[in-house]
């Protein structure tokens, strides 16, 4: 496994399922977790150590309302996080404001609002980084999409 | 000592210090301690047991931005949590929705947007549901206000 | 009867029944009364008298729009006042500034949108500061969740 | 006296003072008060009936923050209501939201954020209703404002 | 005829007849226009020396998105005008700025979002200032809202 | 004179006078007037019928609050008016709301917000249809910026 | 052909075929292209060199979200570029405020949100500004919708 | 050279010049460059390919106002690009909303509004997926970060 989702309630599972989705096809195993920061805070600190111990290289976590959970997965471990703020009240713009302004040194990498599809496919990219293989994957991917969405242009209104 | 207040950055304490000082103003003990919810997560959760320990009885929490402080101290204890947004950037907004929004059974009482005074208030008006005589001088106070301020309604412009 | 649970209209109900809810579940006794702050000013200020003479502890107060009734009730007792923002419109931002943004020394413990178990939750917590009984309640209560939560975090996404 | 002018706080002077021009300038008396919604509930509620039985015809009211005052004053009186949110924070848009989304049947005439000139004009305009004589002050001295800037238009940049 | 009614376009009509009922109510007559403020500048500028020759007292006008309606008729008469945002796109928060910022002396009565039955009674009560009669009815009214409210203020949730 | 500048206020000047400064700075004549929507309405559609004479063809328009001066050109006139919003209270987006979300068949062209200089250039790029030379100038500046800032990618940070 | 209509998703084409139907009714030629910035960034460069060379004099792009289609188009040319704010998330505020805020000497002349008939209706008048027949239209146009309107303006409510 | 460094002004150079530093700090190497998506589209095209030929591992983009340059260039690379909103105007939500809402598969790693530190601490975890050494000074330095706070938790207020 390369990558953990982690989500704060069972509701969110719906949206978060579009980042396995998005895994799933580029072949990148994954584990996902139902682990709200707020009600199971022990819990999370030591399935973080787990992630650790096992090699997790980027941990995606989804969250709305007041969403912390992304901000506390990143104060307790240096893997990168991706955050995707979750829309649960005031149109997602409490959950961006609450995962996107981290103090100092411990940054989450925030993606759009209900966005989980851009969170994985950030998760592909930093992946990428190290794993030339999936660095071509995605690179490959955005040519097809490219030569795709290419023959589509012509549009009558 | 029976009220704790608790900040996430030394550059808070400016603002803190009127929670400090309406808890002097009444009589009422305090610790204060500058503790990240992000960068100091165990710290946090060793000093919570501390207080639990100790038989603190409110706790006030403030902290800007992506302010999970107040939150994450709520999911750790029992004790009731007053959370203070402090205005860091986009007026403080970012901390208000990042304080207010908590999910669940994990409530913050929050107060206004660098308003540490009312935070330090409400704490009062909490320990006097227990204490008689916290309530009485709390009662008291509000009477000479209303005096005081009933002096001066009359304005020239 | 420790809780009062007051709100400004009779379309309120719905949302401020789960406070209601929340409270019978831990064998607290409440009142609910619909009284506009701006509709009954003096039935409310009757209503609030009468709760310091019975003895209420704590007041749960929910308002939507221009939301007064959570400061207006604080203002005129110095029992803690817990406000629930109602969402009438603009998602709800009107009523969560109308409500925390309270003046110097007139707190509401604000809770989140629309939030009404918060709200209760946050009264059991404050009760909880005097009657180790209702402490124990919540914290057993949090253990359970914990408990269960934990055992749901394997998720299939 | 026809005008009354309230205000929260001995702070918001300097603004309000800017309606108090404007009457002067009209040839209209005012009486101006400090009294706090929150703080001086029931001094307002005395000060409303003398408006009543003195017959004050318009009421200016300015406050800042969770600016209950002029909806408060609103809930009192059948006297019409001018509301001039004054900012404390948030740029006054939480003085706006709490004066101007009143329930139903206690409207607050509002003016723009600190554009307290303008709750006396708008209060000139409401008393031209009755009085033939303000009226044609307040058309006069649009006119002579038109003629005035109308000199005025050639500008060089 | 005391009262105008003035919209934007005729997809107002709706929201705009809760002023109609209001009025109706208490027994003022009124006259109602769709008249663009956009689309009809010079029928706008005809129909207002019309309402100034016929005696109109109180203005109220509706409008959404740019709503500049309010404030176009406020600059061309000096009658009051009461506006009423009205929520066609941002909840309504663009017609509200539109409306309630007007520039010196140019001000506009603004009331709630969608809240035209308040935009009705604010011009009772303004014309109250001047017809006792109407003074009078709006009294009685509110003195049977609040014993009707009275009676429902125990609720079981 | 191809372009018509007006403002609202003389107040705003300072921030118009970027827009005055590109037109010459392409050799664009201009004329400049300060006509308020709301104090000079008929001033105003005296302007647009001498522009129209004229054969103006851009008008800028910039305003501030509730800003209809654009709108109320744009409603006036078949001549594309461009829309300048001038920060005066809430950051400037009460003036884009007011300018941006017009009706039906009457757009402005909006600019950012205190963005003059574009409201300018845009102006240039639409007398560019018609003229080529303008057309020409405004590309080679474009090439010319692009050289000059080609030179300046390498910082130092 | 006149005037080129892109648009980022395939999805926009509902919204976007507004424009299309008000140049139809015009007798204004038009071209339609699906190309999203972010994923089509070289086919866009290739098809606006298209649009330079074809004598296009108008394009009108639509964009949601993180709206850059209307920016980037307007920087790689000089022809005026209307750019239609469309209603993805939040509104449609992210993309508007990612439309409008254009730097220096890039403008995109902004609509109000999924207002393509206006997006449309101003190239119309841009285009007004060279082709008398064009601008003549406009003016019929405004003229016929002032009639139409003026004799509905009689409303019952 | 493992990171790049983009920033749309030379204005920006202080606020990025805080990202350099971190790197630094944790020695490694960077270059630095002002490019504007949208005056140099094509210098920044090929700086890009540049950038993969040299194997560029992370790129951070710092842009304000319609913040276009994070954006267009994650559209053109596949290499993880980290977005730092820079406050230009409204508080810097215009740049956050124009960076973070991006469409589907073309993500930007956003961090808090003029948070540039962090980006590039974002751009040391990432590398630090594949480099071992990197992972541990950024391990190293969060542990002596603890250790340094740890000492400074007690405060008098």
């Amino acid at each position: 496994m390369k990558v953990a989702i982690i989500f704060g309630s069972i509701s969110d599972k719906e949206v978060m399922a579009k980042a396995a989705r998005c895994l799933e096809e580029f072949g990148v195993f994954y584990e996902a977790y139902a682990i709200s920061a707020h009600r199971l805070p022990e819990v999370l600190g030591e399935k973080l150590k787990e992630f650790e111990h096992n090699g997790v290289e980027v941990i995606i976590a989804g969250a709305g309302l007041a969403a912390h959970l992304p901000g506390v997965v990143a104060s307790k471990t240096t893997i990168p996080v991706v955050g995707v703020p979750l829309k649960g009240a005031l149109e997602g713009v409490d959950a961006l404001y609450s995962i996107v302004q981290m103090p100092k040194d411990i940054p989450v990498a925030t993606v759009g609002i209900n966005n989980a599809r851009n969170g994985a496919f950030l998760a592909l990219q930093i992946l990428g980084v190290k794993y030339p293989e999936i660095k071509e994957k995605v690179a490959k991917y955005r040519k097809e999409m490219v030569a795709k969405l290419t023959e589509e242009i012509n549009q009558t209104l």
